[in-house]
């Protein structure tokens, strides 16, 4: 995994997603080479660069400019320019004119997650995996309730870390805000 | 439990311990009103002042002259002055002058904190608690072997709170340090 | 707090809430002498016997008829029972033939959360506390969203505990499932 | 990552370590394909298929003869035979034998963590990679200790994970034991 410093980062933009969580959805996603992937929300593109090192192609799509260009930013540092494409807009807007794609991850959905995921499942591919990351208690409930509906089986994985802070008195945990990883892959009987 | 903004608070001097942590504290310290506590390392003085509305006499020990200083304004703030004692200084000497006491709370140590379990272990009053937090690995290790030493059964708890912050978009749970909690009972066998 | 082996148990009756938890709760609920209380699914009966050493009265309710039996013998064993009554039934209706109370804790709803805060509401009195303890997402998100609706400010704590078991290898850390605490204060302007 | 219920497992043989831990332990480990790992205390074997599938050889060292057995299973299972030795016996016996390797992984160290870490650390290439994982509090302790004798910069990361159940009523947060990893790099300056 690339470390949290090796991320240019700007305060108006969120992100990246901290190494430890990366981690866990780059094992949710289980993206092969010939993957396309879709990081809806894509902030400073902690996920967009993890990404573009395993799969084909990435498409990174956030409605703020500043994120595209911070993403953008960390996509050439890695080296990684020819493999992702840039999106400035709306998720549901671009993702009607996308082709299909095989793993889709949401990290900010702007209040329309169920939308986001309906629409995603449509493009998915078979054995696609979609995976939403989350800090609030409502987008947890409603990616569930969505996956659902769509007869996808939810693995939801509550993750709480804490970072070890060596100091001269000693090993200080420093706690992070706890992050809910919700998954579903789309097969055709429903089972992951 | 006092709400964590309702201790004066500084910079400066770490605290107040927040309010989950102190009613556990609280919970493990069963502070009668007879009893006589003392608080080493009080820092902001959070847990002198919840101990103080439960106790008959709180001493609250400090190498920092500004954390002192700030316990002093807290316990004025909620109008407990009669029931504590402030002492700058280190804890180790203060405690061989001081009579027995019946709960000895270590939120801070210095370095030292198999002494001052071992000294305040033999000026504990029979059925006394000692309540240790820590944030520090080493701490937690040291705790728990001092109490082992000493023949005490230490109960161990480690705690990670999670706080939801309401905002527009939701239910942003942000989180704290984790806490570890170790106390031990001083009975004639050994058992809590 | 009283220990948990110190609570008779059952395996067909959840329960009892863990200490820390019990903790947690007598904590937000701050409950005075003078308080009526309603546990509302009161399984082996933790909270109402917490509750009974502070409040004036308790009334604990429970769909599971050895629910009831099991919170009884607790209410026994600890000395209270002239402090509580028992309801088996259904919360909502019992609680429309109840007059006021000051807390009401909610650890089962049976799917109807939002109606049973709604009704608890009305009878609470001024200042009174409703209290939800959950393990299930979508009934931290039902807390919420319910609180918001009646102008009630939600206090959102997440808490995970892991206990040490003291072993000849060392101090394993046994964890425990992670519960929601999200509890409410009923006043005139809505804060806390 | 291989799912939990992939593996063949048995009461009396730990492991597997989940998921989740799997996914962060090879994200600390970053096995290369030409890379040698040593998996101490290897259990059920999870870490070791794991290490399989990414290095080009794996040493599975176990002093429980049942262990060796149960991951000699599950690494035919996913047939990977040739690429795994299993050595019953002592990890620091064993090691003194054995040329030298790039990935230590330690899960058990039948209470001789520092030597195991040290003579690791002996026979490490540079940028080789130790990864220790703990559920005990002492373990964690001596690993940290260790590693900074060694001039190595520890990174130490505490892991809590709930596991949302899908029921009738909800989903059902799951607790897990906590586990932390300490693990650290071998380079020159010692900066990871």
């Amino acid at each position: 995994m690339i470390r949290n410093e090796d991320f240019i980062q700007s305060k108006q933009v969120p992100g990246p997603t901290k190494e430890e969580v990366r981690c866990l959805v780059m094992c949710k996603a289980h993206i092969c080479k010939d993957d396309v992937v879709l990081d809806v929300g894509c902030g400073t593109g902690g996920l967009t660069v993890e990404s573009a090192q395993r799969a084909q192609e990435v498409i990174s799509i956030d409605k703020n400019p500043e994120a595209i260009s911070m993403t953008q930013r960390n996509v050439i540092k890695h080296g990684l320019l020819e493999k992702v494409r840039f999106i400035e807009g709306d998720a549901l807007s671009v993702m009607t004119e996308l082709p299909s794609f095989d793993v889709l991850l949401i990290g900010g959905s702007s209040g329309e997650l169920p939308q986001i995921i309906s629409k995603g499942y449509e493009k998915l591919n078979l054995n696609g995996r979609i995976i939403v990351t989350s800090i609030l208690l409502e987008t947890r409930v409603e990616a569930v309730e969505t996956f659902k509906k769509l007869n996808m089986i939810p693995d939801v994985v509550e993750v709480t870390i804490a970072k070890g802070k060596i100091t001269d008195r000693g090993t200080m945990m420093m706690g992070r805000n706890p992050i809910t990883i919700i998954s579903a892959v789309k097969n055709e009987d429903g089972n992951p």
